[in-house]
């Protein structure tokens, strides 16, 4: 099943089911008015939901319409919960090769980074941010979105939990990235709002696509129109299933958790690219002493998208531009 | 106005308004079923709730019962936005000379640590956590709850944007802070779920003791009935206003949002305690080497409460017990 909410002027959007191919859509409202109701109520609403979505796929569901991703917010729109993975640890290797830095992992705890659920933003949306000096980045991800997690569970009980999948950008301003890292709390002014594609879709979408609680899709980069990368979700160093276990160690996660992988990063870089602007200035770094690459400036565009074997995008496209913030005169800080 | 939310089986509960002496309630669902509802949108609902709360104070409200506590969840059940800082920087310099730590701060920067909002706990219930080796610890700390901020506002606006205060308990898991501040991406196994006092109140109810939006009344924390010390919020280093723009710099702040104050704490601490025991075991390993106060215990209560210049309970206390988690037996990571 495919899902996405569209504007309506409400905070939380107007919950649709999306056909398999992305080309229409049609209201969820009779069953779920919006993706907080439903992914509260998951085991309850969605086989109702499945329902419709094979009628529309049959094109027989009745009030169906063109489904236009300009139309759409983030999947879920707000969040209680969102934290963010650095799953790939090829990526970290990289980096800490490139700038001679060291972070402290524990072999087999994975780096999460809590993060706001309050600004997630749809992925044709302008994105606003105050100044270039600030270094704007993008973080091509994977994530999945959970029904209610109950403490204390195994990976294999988490992997239950996973009830949506889709792609993100990690928009990152790595300017303050350092300063923030190295005061060890945690990252605010380095990671602003995040952008997510138009569709979320239960795992089945994936086929075998969705192995080990991780996506083997590579994540198609796009910078002004040109080729960036297109790194496969396959190389995660840790399950989705597994992270959502640790997270869950001494809490409960409520419905509506959404996780990131972190920036889809493989070995093979050199022939499949990056997903991030800062991982290909580090292999810049690492082959020619310095980065080459700038990073993003107002006016530019982004897209990044995931396609299945037949060529087909599985969540349909992120792709937006960034703009000045209109009250962009205060200075960094 | 004095507000909480009671239980009543759903996630965001049910909107009362409270009479000053935190005695009596009535409900505010003519006007607001929530406090979502509420804060979503403050100014044109907040005058009305603010008739139904001075007819509560004088005795002619219809419909009004005794607030019990106990029925309380947290004022704003859960948010789409928790930070909470670490703006007594009195209680970092203790840290540090005890253990002999470096926090690369920048001058001007407040630590702003990003939270969850989907786990919030009512005053009285019981806090499960899995096991007594995770070092649990509490934080005492005032909070403040916010409409919608806009991007790139000043101080002096973000003060403006200021609903409600109230106190938090920010519970802490040593045993896993220092792996995950060394990691430098954020706090997740050390922070678990956050206890709230039941009641949230608007500026004006503390009158002289909102002055530089900072709280200046003492946080009385009491562990199993003991005196364990009432710092004053008065010294924080940052006040909240200044906190919200340093977030607000390079995104929109959605209506709920938290931001804690860090854990009171005060220069004179040798008379006026502490309001957490890692900031007392700090003390104690200053003066003879080693820490003597141990960490809690499953079974121990712990009390937060700040009264007025009458004496008078102003957001009620925090008042519960820690017990072992029924799915404890899933060792720490």
């Amino acid at each position: 099943m495919k899902l996405a909410s569209l504007k309506n002027g409400q905070r939380d959007g107007r919950l649709v089911v999306v056909s398999r191919d992305l080309s229409r859509a049609v209201d969820a409202a009779p069953v779920a008015a919006t993706m907080r109701d439903l992914i509260e109520q998951w085991d309850a609403l969605s086989p109702r939901l499945a329902v419709l979505y094979g009628a529309l796929n049959a094109g027989k569901a009745t009030g169906a319409f063109a489904f236009d991703a300009r139309e759409a917010m983030a999947p879920l729109p707000r969040s209680h919960q969102f934290v963010d993975a650095s799953a790939f640890l090829n990526h970290g290797d990289i980096m800490e090769r490139a700038y001679n830095l060291t972070v402290k992992k524990t072999p087999g705890i994975p780096i999460l980074v809590p993060r706001q659920g309050d600004d997630f933003r749809g992925p044709t949306d302008d994105y606003e941010f105050p100044a270039e000096a600030d270094q704007c980045d993008f973080e091509g991800e994977f994530a999945v979105i959970t029904d209610d997690v109950p403490m204390g569970i195994s990976a294999a009980e988490a992997g239950r939990h996973i009830k949506l999948i889709t792609i993100l950008n990690d928009v990152s301003m790595r300017g303050h990235l350092t300063r923030e890292l190295q005061m060890g709390f945690g990252l605010v002014q380095a990671k602003p709002a995040t952008v997510f594609a138009p569709v979320a879709v239960t795992p089945d979408e994936l086929g075998d696509a969705w192995r080990g609680s991780r996506v083997h899709l590579d994540m198609k980069v796009t910078r002004n129109g040109q080729w960036f990368g297109h790194p496969n979700g396959r190389e995660m160093d840790f399950g989705f299933d597994e992270m959502i276990a640790h997270m869950a160690y001494n809490r409960r996660l409520g419905a509506g958790f959404v996780l990131g992988s972190g920036t889809v990063s493989n070995k093979d870089h050199r022939t499949v690219g990056s997903a991030c602007l800062a991982e290909r200035r580090a292999v810049e770094t690492i082959d020619s002493g310095a980065a080459t690459t700038g990073f993003m400036k107002f006016g530019e565009t982004l897209r990044f998208d995931a396609v299945d074997a037949q060529g087909q995008s599985v969540f349909g496209a992120i792709d937006f531009r960034l703009v000045p913030a209109a009250n962009s005169s205060k200075a960094g800080a």
